[in-house]
């Protein structure tokens, strides 16, 4: 698909949002707008996956996270933080991050998980040089949480398809 | 169930963590530890459940969340931070809560969901002098995302209940 017959509005009427290479935002869209923009369903399709998506998604009455929902959805966005981290960080953006880490790993709310973060931190200062320091610095301290809870490795080379740009 | 009686270990043999009142803390154990540490289910169930549930819950090969996704992550993450700030905050918790806020704001990774954020802060300060205070703001900030998505308003007084302590 030529970048310029992407198209301008989503399924549902929203409009979609690109990133400053022109490219389709992941983070930006919902995944049925960011499939029609890159092409890879059509608007009639995606207007059917819309109006069968389940719309009796109110989550208003769940209970809180228990200890895993809120690691899995902490890595979300810590990932996809460095997924959008500028490739060449400004003293300002690179300050901004360092004590992002830095309180985040003091109001974590999970105490203990917290404690476990403050003490890699303390050997393994955040690297917040460019994009690809920083996404593979979050990746190695997945990696050691990973390990703590005999979960496989993650292989860091690939955090940028796995965060970023997906798989194909 | 006596706070004398609460069981030490999980069902993985993972050590129970209780909070700072005695009571079992859902943000630092699996949902089967805490409702063994209730005693909503006795350990033989909390066993069986473990043992059904699906290992392959292997997310390595997962394509980057889109909005959706993202946004329902960072306001788990958010409204948990809030449900175990202080009670009574020191000054230097507050300045951390204040630039965790402000941070977050710059960094969130989709640029018009960021925008939206700071427009939002710099007319409704963020709030950091109490947990109860903190709880609140974080649930009319959510809100005020949920008003322009056309969905339900949630009803703050009950934040505690959704974020904190649970339904029951």
């Amino acid at each position: 698909m030529e970048k310029d017959s992407f198209p301008q509005f989503g399924t549902t009427g929203r409009k979609l949002v690109y990133d400053e290479n022109g490219k389709p935002c992941r983070t930006c869209n919902t995944l049925l707008d960011f499939q029609l923009a890159t092409g890879k369903i059509t608007a009639t399709e995606a207007n059917t996956s819309l109006v069968n998506k389940t719309t009796n998604n109110n989550s208003y009455r769940d209970d809180p996270p228990d200890v895993e929902q809120l690691g899995r959805s902490s890595w979300t966005l810590l990932h996809s933080i460095a997924s959008k981290y500028p490739v060449t960080p400004s003293t300002e953006e690179q300050l901004d991050m360092k004590n992002f880490i830095n309180i985040f790993s003091k109001i974590y709310p999970c105490n203990w998980c917290a404690a476990d973060f403050r003490n890699y931190i303390a050997t393994n200062a955040p690297k917040v040089g460019s994009r690809e320091e920083l996404g593979k610095w979050f990746c190695e301290a997945h990696n050691e949480v990973n390990e703590k809870l005999g979960k496989a490795k993650f292989d860091c080379n690939l955090w940028e398809k796995r965060w970023k740009d997906g798989w194909d």
